[in-house]
């Protein structure tokens, strides 16, 4: 393939954990970026993540085989602009990582059609509650989604050529219609991060003439309002550029808390049975009980004593299975204590666990 | 005090979990127990939560002093109608242990205001995602809330008798009217469930017509939806005995999903991110992130590869300090990678662990 150069614009947690990325499986490809800031600039250059950094977008993507646009959606567009006017280098392939996609594929379409250049839209599905490119991580992509959504300037062999440099991910390719990426990551995280915030928001009003909001809200409610701590400009360009389909979920959400009120005006017991019992097993039944709907989990639930060194008492019995996750549990309706929940990789490291914590310790073991 | 007679109706988890408490603070107490099934009844004697069981309900209360139902909502209603109608003894304390209070007091008041009486409703919040007897933990309520409502039966010292009798639970006695326990649940915790259960509803539905809704639903979806799966014969008697109060936040709700529709619809950039900063503000600053709303926690955050004993590793460094709890973050807006979470009891203990993990390892050690 020979050596290629690769431009990433936006060196923050993206940008910044893609180059590492790339020069995993790509040693001796070239890494140029850009960022605006000149501290992620600087610690970008400082570890390695780039070999060369500007904060003149326009001057390195002449020399680019490959443009990343890592940068919020908005400027990712107004750099698609800048890119139709540049002199770039025959057959590039341009590419982006923002949450949505519609709007950036037909952007793309609308300033490139006449270059010869190669666009696919990217959504690499991964976050964290860090930033910046002290943050970024070359790990922070295995077995994430990395979405790819074609345009009209995507040939056969412009995914393959991405595939390939970002082989050093380890993440797991999917390619949709960008259209389809939109509404569904509309259902799945546009719309819940609506209602958790609405939520928040409710609730923050009712705290100020019912005091005992705050101290009564427990477990479920903590995890119905994480997402509501989301960064809050990211996920207003999210909505803007996904409002149709985000319209179209808020308007046939409104219709099932209708149904639910009514229902419950007429105590009908029995459908708000049937209303609940369908949830629980919708959800039961969904991919969400397997690891990024792939792999899939094996856990076991040890009650423990509130005691100093219990859970290393535990992993030390544990030492050399595939220990995947681990946490103290506050499950379904309100706090629990003291149910200690690892997940393994396999049932045979399961197996194991259930049988050497039960041989060694009086703790009451169960699987779900 | 001199020696009493309990008499726990129901040996599920709570009403076993209160009398293992019970026995705990008072071994010299004598605990009776009713339950409809033989198999919580015979586990129950078996494993010494009661001194006596019996299928009976009307059987054993007239020998009581303090009388629990610890039965479905609907079950606690029917047994204040036929207290109403046992020799009981005179000057006896009857409670109840539900999710909802205004139905069960107002119950209590119809049925036992002839009667030499006194009634206070509890609601203990603390559940498990385990049930039964078997399940019965005398720890269950420790620094849980322990709500008690006052009715027109309630005097002075009906309260503080039942604190004594339940002071081997170590939880939070609270007390609050029934009406404003019902409001703040609608909001915080019988709401939510409707919320959860219906974007499970609208999930399921849509991934029947586009089949990546499954596979894209990642960390913030999981957290909305968690308690969808919830007990649907409980949430059902929940809603069904605080109508109004649901209703009202449904309704609510459904103007704040408009706005913010209208907001969207419109592109009103400014007022959609004040929205979203909002509720991260309200969030930030709820005592949501101190347990139970009373105790901070402090929390380190170790960025940890995928490795085996790793997290043992860790915990040996850490043996001997006050670790509550231990997880691998998936947090925020998407898939989250080996991040390890340790909170701790104290900020002495935190800044322990960051010493030892920064001094014996390689691993980023931030705290937020």
């Amino acid at each position: 393939m020979g050596k290629k150069v690769i431009y990433i614009a936006g060196l923050g947690l993206i940008g910044g954990s893609l180059a590492l990325g790339i020069k995993r499986g790509h040693p001796d490809y070239t890494v140029l970026g850009y960022n605006r800031s000149d501290k992620s600039r600087i610690i970008a250059l400082e570890r390695g993540l780039v070999d060369e950094a500007t904060d003149d977008f326009a001057a390195f993507a002449p020399l680019a085989d490959i443009i990343i646009l890592a940068v919020p959606i908005k400027q990712t567009i107004v750099f698609l602009k800048t890119l139709s006017q540049l002199d770039l280098k025959d057959n590039v392939i341009i590419t982006d990582a923002g949450s949505t996609k519609l709007e950036i594929v037909a952007a793309a379409e609308k300033y490139l059609m006449d270059k010869s250049v190669q666009f696919v839209g990217s959504h690499p599905m991964a976050g964290s509650h860090k930033s910046g490119a002290v943050a970024a991580d070359g790990h922070l992509f295995e077995n994430a989604y990395y979405i790819f959504t074609p345009s009209k300037l995507t040939k056969k062999s412009t995914i393959a050529t991405l595939k390939d440099l970002l082989s050093g991910l380890q993440a797991r390719f999917i390619e949709i219609e960008a259209a389809e990426h939109d509404r569904v990551t509309s259902q799945v995280s546009h719309f819940p991060h609506i209602l958790s915030a609405s939520l928040m928001e409710q609730a923050g009003e009712y705290a100020g003439e019912h005091d005992m909001t705050n101290r009564f809200a427990a477990g479920g409610f903590r995890d119905m309002t994480r997402i509501a701590e989301s960064e809050p400009g990211m996920w207003t360009s999210i909505l803007l550029t996904n409002k149709e389909a985000v319209l179209e979920r808020i308007s046939d959400f409104k219709q099932r808390l209708d149904r639910v009120a009514q229902l419950l005006s007429q105590d009908d017991e029995e459908a708000i049975w049937n209303y609940f019992a369908q949830a629980r097993q919708t959800r039961k039944e969904m991919e969400i009980h397997k690891r990024g709907g792939v792999e899939s989990f094996f856990d076991i639930f040890v009650d423990v004593p509130d005691e100093e060194d219990v859970i290393l008492e535990i992993l030390e019995l544990l030492r050399g299975t595939s220990l995947v996750n681990i946490h103290i549990n506050e499950e379904n309706r309100e706090d629990i204590s003291g149910i200690l929940q690892i997940s393994f990789k396999n049932a045979k490291d399961l197996d194991h666990a259930r049988k050497v914590i039960t041989d060694n310790t009086d703790y009451n073991v169960f699987i779900e």
